[in-house]
């Protein structure tokens, strides 16, 4: 489980091929499917992009040849002629993310989040009515959750849905300017009906959020009475998904347009819900947007892949500067800073592929094994958010440091790296803004723990962890660091450089650091609450430290799914240089955070120093594997199409 | 000189007109002049994003229309009818950058790159023959200094430009492909002469390289003979630049094609140069880039100013969550991580401000005073290079942050945010890649350092600093900590708060941060060259020490100028809020370098954990006033463009 700085081997001798294999795990065949499917010429991105309107064309036809080929059929329940495959939906869409994202959003809209709405919230009317046509994109659908008004709080949209018992009908309505439906994709010019999200208002009550099955178009494409369309016009990527806004004006829908899973009126106006708090009711509905999460955390790393693959192939090649006495050139991926710059982010791709992974079949448990608890799907629903969060953040951070590795021909648009910087940027706030996401996440946390310990009982909070309390008294003493430095001495038979490299003291340290997170936020929380100050308020004022629990309790995942991985690796070649990418995510990451590590006592000043030299080193190491370590992503050349980044050398300096 | 964090004004009662005249400073009359100029509708950002080719001709129209105004008139000097107001052109500059970022780069390469080349290397017959021409853009033109295979690295490039005695001609050629220059804006489209950077060969001897003019197209826009130009294309953004590539074919031009002032060819072809040393000539020449510099670096701060300008009124009118006691949701600004994420962005943003102001006073030293010496000379390149690094990552920060602050508005093409991302993006890598940039910054600190020391004695060394033998000793201790500690505490009269606040502690730990770093860097490469090691690999191994190093010195610089220019406001409303921002940007810098900080014994655990405090404290206490510290930014609405976040409250929610 650990290697040594010194069992570095032989210069570039892995094989991508394999490792390929292993990273592509279970779903390999519908990867290796997508791939060729992507890599058909009339997929490949232009020479220059497009003006939206022919560009929204494009994408429309080639979601349609996405369908036509059954490619949509994975996540279609056996039932209605699908194959039921949740787990391969996600490994099939983290595969067409290295494409054009316009297609890869259009088809998110349409199968994940129109479909998923159908099949997630609708009942077996609705999907033997609907889910055909919509997954042969017979149906083009939108999914109109987010208003202008309110984004990230779907809790308050403001358009109704009112029940007429006389009629049998709901009255769908836009109150005002604030609850008009915004951004939503596929309603500026395909779709013919939207799943509506409004609060459903029955003989005079207000049951919460629900969603509604309103059309939109007729079969011309013109918008029918009481919809009033318009078109968001160019945003800064995506220009090949038609984003629009809705209004309805008294819009009337039958009583059967209600996705009725958990919550349906009867003909005469009763409510009836099998889940009784309104709260829970509206989470649970909310619980099916984990799979869009699922999708966009993994597009992010997709992303990051066809972004790092270029700018590492391009450091392999291209010289640059050197030794006066040389007769070459020195390649960029040389360069220390170059490795510092790049390489710690191959190694978090990796690290976040993994966790992706477990997450995926998390996901596909979720939704074909039976006894999947309410709290499993709790945690899946938290995984998701933190996950996506850091995976999005992390696909930014990459994609510009290699653009800006690759200088002015990053700058270019053949490069892809236009493209990709656009069309990522939306996903740290669509399908949850990420700074609202990880607030979830902290609060799961703190509700577990809540429940744990009743009403957050302080002895109870210091005796959680084993050894907290200890911690606690070293971390307030101001000999801490000497007695830190003493406890570490004291374990038999490691000096720092083997421990630096020691697989489970990065793991203590991860899941320390999360636990003294967690307990001092929760401690916080509830002196100010028996304080008797206002809970919102409380809660304002420690954001930033929720904000941290939760970041630290996604790195721990990270690092859980990467540790087993490697565990179960069985490819004695592969398993050296996983081990080793995976150390320096973890050096990386606490390098970044030493700061906080030396505050608590974790870690002495000449242990913070030896990690940055260990982080050197590493780099170093890795280097020789990096081209492979690209290549076993799997991308190929037609699809990532960056003349200065594709696996063969086009040989021209472009 | 320090607020207590107890000395909060009352709620928004800054003055921002008073604050505009004061940062303004004393080019406030050019700037209000550019700002009514680029307020005129033909200026306006479109609804849309333009084709490439049209969008080249509105641009090529505004520059036009800038000349014909006289704005172009500033740098030029006095005896060719200009003002020759160096400073001031900067200014203007800055004050451009709030509008379309391609107007503002055809414009600096027009005028401050192509008229920069001949002002500065060209000879008084080249400036009678074409400053005019130039800065009445009757003569558009390029500079030609990148080539494909050299970008950062100029002084490696191939182009030649070899001298015919006979004819008394220059042959200017391409030998290979990866000669060719690339990315010359102004190239595909409308250029007619080119400043061409090419390896001056006389008599069979190298000299280096040097500048030649070289006509590249007729009257009509057809190339001339021998030339051969392609278009680079679609870019990432700056689609209104038209950039391209050039190839020479054996092409001639007069001797007197040659700018010459730093080195002239005789009609029998004899070279001759006011400077021996190749290598100083090199650099010399060079030198004329740091007006690129100071401008990109400018150009970066304005950037970063329009997206907080946006960003910063959206979170004060935009209201989402909130106490579910409350009437109204809570405005976006009042929560703790919106405050955390933009308004230690604004901080810097202040702080780069007065940097910025004074690199460009010494700038304009450069240029007018006589009495200027080598060692200013080489001081302000060197801090052009810095702070344009620190300025163009700092734009690209906080642009992604603002973008992300603003949720799907942001990513609408109309919020601006579209069109700032994507054409800044270059910036951290021309006029000089940033990483490549800090590294001369750190060069520079190490050859005066060695000046000072001779041969890097490390005892000489150990001495520099006051106290630093001591220091050192204390690092070195195992207990260093507990007497850092017990040393903080004997300083008398201050307790742990008040300490933070206090400017004179900022400056002494900023500094003495640099001037440790300084010494280790030096001390380690000493150590490998004693070793024997080829120094290009101690060089190498040092690489990242080396980049903090520059990144500690240039935050020096930028919290010096802060210091001053809070010392120098004489209004006693100001200075306090000014005192605020600038102890913001110090916490925050400190936050984030805390790790370092604790791992040299300079913060006590308990120290960092107050800073992080005290940062919360200090951006609520400058929440109030957020909207007028962009306020006095002066960017006007029709400038800034973006509906969300104009001065004037579009009521719209768009």
């Amino acid at each position: 489980m650990s290697t040594t700085a010194e069992s570095q081997p032989s210069a570039g001798s892995l094989d991508a091929g394999r490792l390929q294999t292993f990273l592509d795990g279970e779903h390999a065949q519908i990867r290796e499917r997508v791939r060729a499917f992507m890599s058909q010429p009339e997929f490949a991105p232009g020479e220059t992009s497009l003006p939206k309107d022919e560009y929204r064309e494009r994408v429309l036809a080639w979601t349609k040849a996405v369908a036509d080929a059954g490619e949509t059929n994975l996540g279609v329940p056996v039932e209605y002629g699908g194959a039921g495959n949740v787990g391969g939906t996600v490994a099939a869409f983290e595969t067409l993310a290295h494409g054009d994202l316009s297609l890869l959003v259009k088809f998110g809209v349409q199968f994940g989040l129109f479909g998923g709405a159908v099949l997630h919230l609708g009942t077996r009317e609705h999907h033997e009515q609907y889910l055909r046509d919509i997954f042969s994109l017979e149906l083009p659908g939108c999914f109109a959750m987010t208003e202008t008004g309110h984004g990230s709080d779907v809790q308050s949209v403001g358009t109704t849905a009112t029940y007429g018992p006389d009629s049998q009908e709901f009255v769908v309505h836009t109150p005002d300017e604030s609850a008009r439906k915004d951004y939503i994709g596929n309603a500026a010019a395909h779709g013919r009906m939207a799943a509506v999200f409004a609060q459903l208002v029955v003989g005079g009550e207000s049951h919460g959020v629900h969603c509604l099955l309103v059309p939109l178009r007729d079969r011309k494409g013109r918008p029918l009475d009481g919809i009033r369309i318009e078109d968001c016009g160019e945003k800064l990527g995506l220009n090949g998904v038609d984003n629009g806004r809705l209004w309805f004006d008294n819009v009337r829908v039958p009583r059967e347009a209600l996705l009725n899973r958990y919550g349906s009126v009867s003909p005469e106006g009763e409510y009836s819900s099998p889940i009784e708090n309104v709260n829970a009711r509206f989470f649970t509905m909310l619980g099916t947007l984990v799979q869009g999460r699922v999708c966009v955390g993994g597009a992010g790393i997709s992303a990051a892949k066809s972004a790092l693959t270029i700018a590492i192939r391009y450091a392999a090649r291209r010289r640059q500067f050197g030794p006066p006495s040389g007769d070459e050139e020195a390649l960029l991926l040389d360069y220390r800073m170059h490795q510092r710059r790049l390489l710690p982010l191959l190694a978090r791709t990796y690290a976040l592929h993994f966790a992706q992974e477990r997450l995926a079949s998390e996901f596909h448990k979720a939704f074909t094994e039976t006894d999947y608890s309410e709290r499993d799907r709790r945690k899946l629903e938290s995984m998701a958010a933190g996950l996506k969060s850091m995976a999005t953040w992390h696909a930014t951070e990459t994609i510009q440091t290699c653009r800006e590795a690759c200088g002015g021909a990053g700058y270019l648009w053949v490069n892809r790296f236009a493209a990709l910087k656009a069309d990522t940027d939306v996903f740290t706030t669509f399908e949850g803004d990420n700074t609202v996401l990880l607030q979830l996440v902290s609060k799961s946390l703190l509700t577990d723990y809540r429940d744990q310990f009743g009403e957050l009982d302080p002895l109870g909070m210091v005796g959680f962890v084993a050894g907290q309390v200890i911690e606690t008294i070293v971390e307030r003493t101001a000999a801490r660091e000497l007695i830190g430095r003493v406890v570490d001495d004291l374990v038999p038979g490691r000096d720092e450089e083997e421990d630096l490299l020691d697989r489970s003291y990065h793991v203590k340290t991860f899941s320390w650091r999360e636990q003294h997170v967690l307990t001092s936020v929760a401690r916080r929380l509830k002196r100010g609450i028996d304080d008797g100050l206002d809970p919102f308020e409380v809660f304002n004022e420690c954001q930033d430290h929720v904000y941290t629990l939760a970041r630290v309790h996604v790195e721990r995942l990270i690092l859980d799914a990467f540790a087993d991985a490697i565990e179960r690796c069985e490819d004695d070649d592969l398993r050296p240089v996983l081990d080793r990418l995976c150390s320096v995510y973890v050096l990386e990451e606490m390098q970044r955070d030493r700061g906080w590590f030396q505050e608590h006592g974790r870690m002495s000043s000449t242990r913070a120093k030896a990690v940055t030299r260990m982080l050197n080193t590493l780099c170093t190491e890795l280097r020789a594997d990096a081209p492979a370590l690209v290549d076993a992503f799997g991308i190929p050349d037609p699809v990532l199409a960056a003349p200065i980044g594709l696996r063969e050398d086009p040989g021209s300096g472009r």
